[in-house]
């Protein structure tokens, strides 16, 4: 038996927890009920009469795949002004931006023989990379697993084709992680390779999924001399791994590919913005976006028109619901995320040009897979209150809230203030379609994106309520 | 500024909680460095290596559906049988059952007219439902949307068709509860009906989707007599709904359909089980199981080739990863859970009748998705300390830890002791598939199920490592 003085010093610590406790839970009960019950009336709304869903049937099997600079995204854009105005949104207009205009040309080809045997090998171009001349490259293949061994390769890599092959890490739980242990290789592979004479440059693609997809994604050459650019392409991963084995047995076997794409002037193109204005703070502002644009391949479904059509659904549940925020809630849809982030950097810089006061902003570029979270990026005196709103979404699914990034759109407008956010759903199926021709409509479950889109407007919701404002100073 | 005293009460307040808060993390943490390094070997292998997906590509499209008493029933059988051996498992045994053997018969047809437009129904029979007369039945339709407004409406059924209507509701989050508070019209509508003089019964299809796949499932008629029976289809939800509106301005449409299904006599069948012995109590069995027959339909992949498979990868991973379970680890292959349920209860009967102490089970039947919790069905004692466990699953995504229920296949081993499981899957995409066509293996995703499959293996060692020894009284 533990003697009595600790006993009594027990008791006491549980009793004063235990008051301290039950202050707190008043507290908290007291912002609980209403919010929950606000919180509960989105979700209901969101999963009972939901627009997102046919929303995003429209977009991606009516305009598709949407990259920068082409007919399909101006026709995204409009897509999105026509909507808003739709739906009553106020402020809705265009903010233009120029934007880089990379076309993929003629399908891509390519192909090694082993004897008899030929392999076809399913490649894409990856976004930014210039040609390969009209009759292709033929070259042997050098694998590398990273940017530092091309490099130790040095003069080794003159003439040949390096062949990026480091896998994702299947043991990470976020496929997010993995995908960023892995793209520096599909980034910056050609410019490692430049100055050492490389003709070629082939890329495994990054996914955990073993298919025959390449998967396409930016690219770029820093500041290498262009004489040293090099085709790039992205190899599927099933090709990426036969190609391992065969170069085992034979080491001198010669690939061949060839791919037409090219770089043409910036071209005119918007992102398209709308707004509910604020009832007590008018001009300041909480954005809530996706982006628009999207690659070649697919219909750009996941990557990013589930983003898009759940920003919209926020603003329409906002009212649909009843809620009359405080500050102004505009919805943005980016153009030019994939190979650029033109319409993100004007975003914000016109926001800083014009000293606009912006409280928030929350980003959804993560697939439209069931909610599992959200990101916190502010300021320590936010980060309490973002996090004590955990437990009024928990019920919904949302028990992962983490503390740093956002998205690459919402980003730029960080500036010691503002609370920025990443709507984070369940990662497992997101890098089967990204930047592959099998990112379709077919791909999203119906529900899985009217649970994110409610999410999001819950926190949309629950920022404009609690989040102190403070002004930037003019 | 407040009063000393409060101060110092609050300070001496947070200091007796940060202790007491001490030594509780003390504890735990010489808990979880073990185990989550252990847990973390798990997922690593399952996620790296694991064997999961392969074998349930094996078994849905080398075997596909597999109704109880069907040839592929038997082919799974074998099939399991023989990857336990090759698996090295102990005491691999076929447990001799009698399994209901119903057979589905030629396609079911199902259409109506108004004016010169023919409306053609998808429609499936349920099973255990008798057919319709070789030509057929015609009669007009009543709409009901409950057990009760069909009794209500009782002589009014009098040589109708009736149509049970009622729609999932979306606004529950877990898509369980939705079915849960539907499948009473597809279990006892005809049961219901039968007395009123009803000819057939269709019932909307059990899911959330809208599409043109009806959904099958049990039914029964409980004690009614023969003569009161009447053919029972599921219709697809597209179909439901169209036929709701098309009765409004047409209610005396005819309705015509024709189902050939028939019940033979029961037939011989199996549970495949197979071991790992324990190294300190061989005598004590922990269960892990799923349910080996399916739907005819579809290939049975979700519902339950993926709870099979991951049952038979918790034994290879606990093999592969070195660890000697102290108690017995069995994997049970249950047959016929679908419409019978003999397997499981003759599991359970066997084990009391041999007075074998059951420590556990755990039943994966709820889809291979990505994994959020485990509910619990046991006593109050071992309760909180399967609670315990919730923070060594969370970093892999498992928040949703519940109490009450486990499995249709499980649950006849309950005692008063035992403790029971279900490994609970996100729930959302579960009834797009579920008892139709579209349940086959291109649905699962590798990686959500192999996460299902560490998961369960965790819980199994965790529960083989804490979980009290409390033999039931000889």
């Amino acid at each position: 038996m533990r003697n009595l003085s600790i006993s009594l010093i027990i008791a006491f610590t549980i009793i004063s927890c235990t008051e301290k406790k039950a202050v707190k839970e008043v507290e908290t009960s007291t912002i609980n009920k209403q919010d929950s019950t606000q919180i509960k009336t989105i979700f209901n709304a969101s999963l009972s009469e939901g627009q997102a869903y046919e929303w995003l049937r429209d977009l991606t099997q009516n305009i598709g795949g949407r990259l920068s600079g082409s007919p399909e995204a101006q026709q995204a854009v409009e897509w999105g002004e026509q909507l808003m105005k739709d739906q009553g949104f106020e402020n809705v207009r265009l903010q233009a931006i120029m934007v880089p205009h990379w076309v993929r040309g003629e399908k891509e080809n390519a192909f090694y023989t082993i004897g008899n045997e030929l392999s076809a090998v399913p490649i894409c171009a990856l976004g930014g990379s210039i040609a390969t001349p009209n009759e292709g490259i033929t070259a042997e293949v050098i694998e590398v697993k990273s940017l530092e061994e091309a490099k130790a390769k040095g003069e080794q890599l003159r003439g040949k084709i390096v062949f990026f092959n480091r896998p994702f890490d299947p043991t990470l739980i976020n496929t997010f992680k993995a995908y960023g242990g892995c793209v520096d290789q599909r980034y910056a592979g050609a410019k490692t390779c430049g100055e050492f004479g490389a003709v070629g440059v082939i890329v495994r693609s990054m996914t955990l999924s073993m298919d025959d997809y390449p998967h396409t994604g930016v690219m770029s050459y820093g500041d290498i001399p262009s004489e040293q650019y090099t085709p790039t392409a992205a190899i599927s991963t099933n090709a990426a791994k036969k190609l391992n084995e065969d170069l085992k047995t034979n080491p001198n076997l010669k690939f061949y590919f060839k791919q037409s794409c090219k770089t043409l002037p910036d071209a005119p193109s918007f992102n398209v913005i709308g707004e509910i204005t604020g009832s007590k703070y008018p001009d300041q502002y909480i954005t809530v976006g996706g982006h628009l644009d999207s690659w070649d391949l697919g219909e750009g479904a996941h990557d990013d028109g589930t983003g898009i059509v759940q920003s919209l659904e926020v603003l329409r549940l906002l009212k649909e619901t009843g809620i009359q925020p405080q500050h102004t809630i505009r919805v943005v849809l980016f153009m030019n995320e994939e190979n650029g982030t033109r319409g993100a950097k004007k975003y914000a810089a016109e926001a800083k040009l014009k000293k606009e006061v912006h409280v928030a902003a929350l980003e959804s570029d993560s697939g439209g897979f069931t909610p599992r979270g959200f990101s916190y990026d502010g300021n320590e005196e936010n980060k309490e209150l973002f996090m004590s709103w955990k437990p009024l979404l928990s019920p919904y699914g949302l028990h992962d809230w983490t503390v740093g990034g956002s998205g690459a759109d919402v980003a730029p407008l960080k500036d010691g203030t503002i609370t920025l956010s990443g709507y984070k759903p369940n990662s497992q199926r997101y890098f089967d379609y990204h930047h592959t021709s099998t990112d379709t409509f077919d791909k999203v479950n119906r529900r899985e994106l009217q649970l994110g889109a409610a999410a999001m407007t819950s926190l949309v919701y629950l920022m404009d309520k609690y989040l102190d404002v403070q002004p930037i100073k003019k």
